[in-house]
């Protein structure tokens, strides 16, 4: 069940109902794909009011094993985790080379990066691996396409991604159906969300989208985007997806963690989002703040004893300063990278918390700008940083290859 | 100050004084080498009654630097840390072939595994980086031969390693004196440790202890140890330390971290112990439990669903099970070290709370023959396992080479 709140213009706040428990829209969903969010536990997710997060079935299909997660009682105790656990089908992974061996209508045979062994998923067996794994919401096993590839591929790949869609839903509706055959109350079973494709081709994510909003999916995910394409391009096509798809149904727009980014989709309608650059970001010395994007590994914060954000109280915050993390992390320390990623979870929930109420005050434009000046800002004040270190490096060096020690004084 | 508050034989619990204030013995320091303890955070070490960890001055001297440490308002402010920091002077790194170049009379010349700098070191030089990184507990430079060098070599370590002591002491005094030249006292200056050398030769170590007993230090370490010498053999340098040692000073067995050995060696009155091994063990699989080692990696532990030790009460034993701490460690996941690595740093700060609790009570010999006869026994029973299974893959070889299929049955 999907129950909208608040409406300000096209951005909303709803509560989305699953079999474990309510959770408050739009949300951000940091990344556990082997069931543990890097260098976090899950007492730190809880600590920092975290509602959420996404694991790989693909992943765990292969290692440990979905049969082992059955055995276990399922993902969310196995994580000893309180929030709500989505999967991802594994449609991503196939975009790499090292997984795929091919594609055809019947499914996906894929290579173990781990030890090799060849491997053929259905849309029916993504389905059962997701069952098994006991995730709260499920992804339609998608067939995305590579970028570069032609109009004519993504074309076939929307075709497939409809044709399996509806296949996941039939057998996913099976699995989750009480005796009877009726299918069981959405928050007594598995959410199951469709995957719009089409790349960045408009008539093509048109089109992928109408054929998907026919079925009766619990959410509607926009797929294949956030991978490099221009921002507008992007917007673009999640005004398309949101456009077509049911407005009573959640929209969650996959790989999108940036924050100027998640506050330009959530104005658009967005409720959803993952994303692994947060924490990569983090790790390595890029920090969401107040005061925009910290780039934490430059020699000026070697000293600093401020911390990382002076307006966030998370524990990071309160207890360490830049030069303490920025130390860590330059010396590849687990303490640094789970310090900075901490921080950095904490920031976009608090983000998406806000969200949630400049919506409800119909305030969120207002919101949406203040912040994206504060980005803008810090970005400007860095390349004129940038710039200032190229003109004094290129000085200096002209200084030394004419002999002039002035430069030395 | 050290105040010997119970005896239990030759084992003891006493109160060292420091200037960040006061511990019990005997206790045990996690290795936070450039000021974190790997995958821990300051908040972590608190939450588990730690007491005191040990940095190391030669590391932070090459990076970030001692000067930093001092700029940035000394160690414990740099690591957010509440408890007690202990600094090694580096004389355990001249062991290795990275960093040394020579030892001459005067100090140690070595280059940096960072970028390959050449530094110089003398026994002044260190105190005075001690200093900088404003630790509680300072060490001597020490001189400290490869064990496998020859019993000349070795002597001739002996006699270096007091001449550097007496000069170490002699700097140090100045640096810890008031404007009239008096020694501050001990609660409100950096301590210094002396330490004791000579492998595992007894006339060697005897006449190292000799010397160094006659200066003035604050406490006395017993180094170049457990480096994979038979433990009898550590077990009678120890005794040959404190025999000669002045009782009322604090004994510091470097690089112990094994439960049974760290007993053996309060046992015997020492009282202070730092080693690497607990936590690279921990990231390796091998946990300390109420139960004897258990050897997380056995494919007998993929669907535990057991705490790592079913009578362990920290916030790992709480909420994970065995099999998810041990699917994190295979997949190399942060938050696997993060956890196995609390445990075990739980569990040896609660067997040093026991220790003195049993010394307390007199009860000391009996309660390290109880955790011996764990230890024991998980070992026979893993030895046993691993025999059963030899035999068993054996059967299964011989059968398969014989093209008998009765073990497919």
């Amino acid at each position: 069940m999907f129950r909208i709140t608040h409406k300000d213009k096209r951005a909303r706040s709803a509560i989305l109902s699953t079999k474990s428990g309510s959770i408050q829209t739009p949300f951000f969903m940091p990344v556990a794909t082997k069931g543990s969010v890097k260098y976090i536990s899950s007492d730190d997710l809880k600590s920092m009011k975290n509602t959420a997060v996404i694991s790989n079935a693909f992943v765990l299909y292969l290692r440990p094993g979905d049969s082992f997660m059955k055995k276990v009682g399922g993902i969310k105790k196995f994580m000893h985790y309180h929030g709500i656990n989505a999967t991802d089908s594994g449609g991503f992974q196939m975009y790499k080379d090292t997984f795929l061996i091919k594609t055809t209508h019947d499914g996906v045979h894929f290579k173990s990066p781990f030890d090799g062994t060849k491997h053929f998923v259905t849309p029916e067996k993504d389905m059962e691996v997701q069952m098994n794994i006991g995730s709260d919401i499920a992804m339609c096993l998608d067939s995305m396409p590579l970028v570069e590839h032609s109009k004519k591929r993504i074309s076939e790949a929307v075709e497939q991604t409809t044709e399996w869609a509806k296949r996941c839903k039939i057998h996913h509706d099976k699995l989750n159906s009480d005796k009877s055959g009726k299918l069981k109350p959405s928050n007594r079973r598995q959410l199951l969300f469709g995957i719009s494709q089409g790349g960045t081709y408009p008539d093509l994510r048109k089109k992928s989208c109408q054929q998907l909003s026919k079925i009766d999916f619990d959410g509607f995910s926009a797929g294949g985007l956030a991978l490099g394409e221009p921002k507008q391009k992007l917007l673009q096509m999640l005004r398309i997806h949101k456009g077509i798809m049911p407005e009573d149904k959640p929209c969650y727009l996959m790989g999108l963690g940036s924050p100027i980014e998640l506050l330009e989709a959530i104005e658009l309608g967005a409720d959803m989002f993952d994303s692994r650059f947060p924490t990569q970001n983090a790790r390595r010395g890029t920090i969401f703040t107040s005061q925009g994007k910290l780039r934490l590994m430059r020699k000026e914060y070697e000293y600093d004893q401020m911390p990382l954000d002076p307006n966030c109280d998370c524990m990071v915050c309160k207890r360490y300063t830049r030069a303490f993390i920025r130390y860590q992390l330059s010396q590849q320390e687990g303490t640094g990278y789970r310090l900075a990623t901490y921080h950095q979870l904490y920031y976009l929930t608090r983000l998406m918390e806000q969200s949630r109420e400049a919506i409800k005050k119909k305030q969120f434009t207002r919101f949406k700008n203040k912040i994206i000046k504060a980005y803008e800002k810090a970005d400007a004040e860095n390349e004129k940083k940038l710039k200032d270190n190229n003109l004094k490096g290129k000085k200096k060096r002209k200084s030394i290859s004419l002999g002039n020690k002035r430069s030395k004084k």
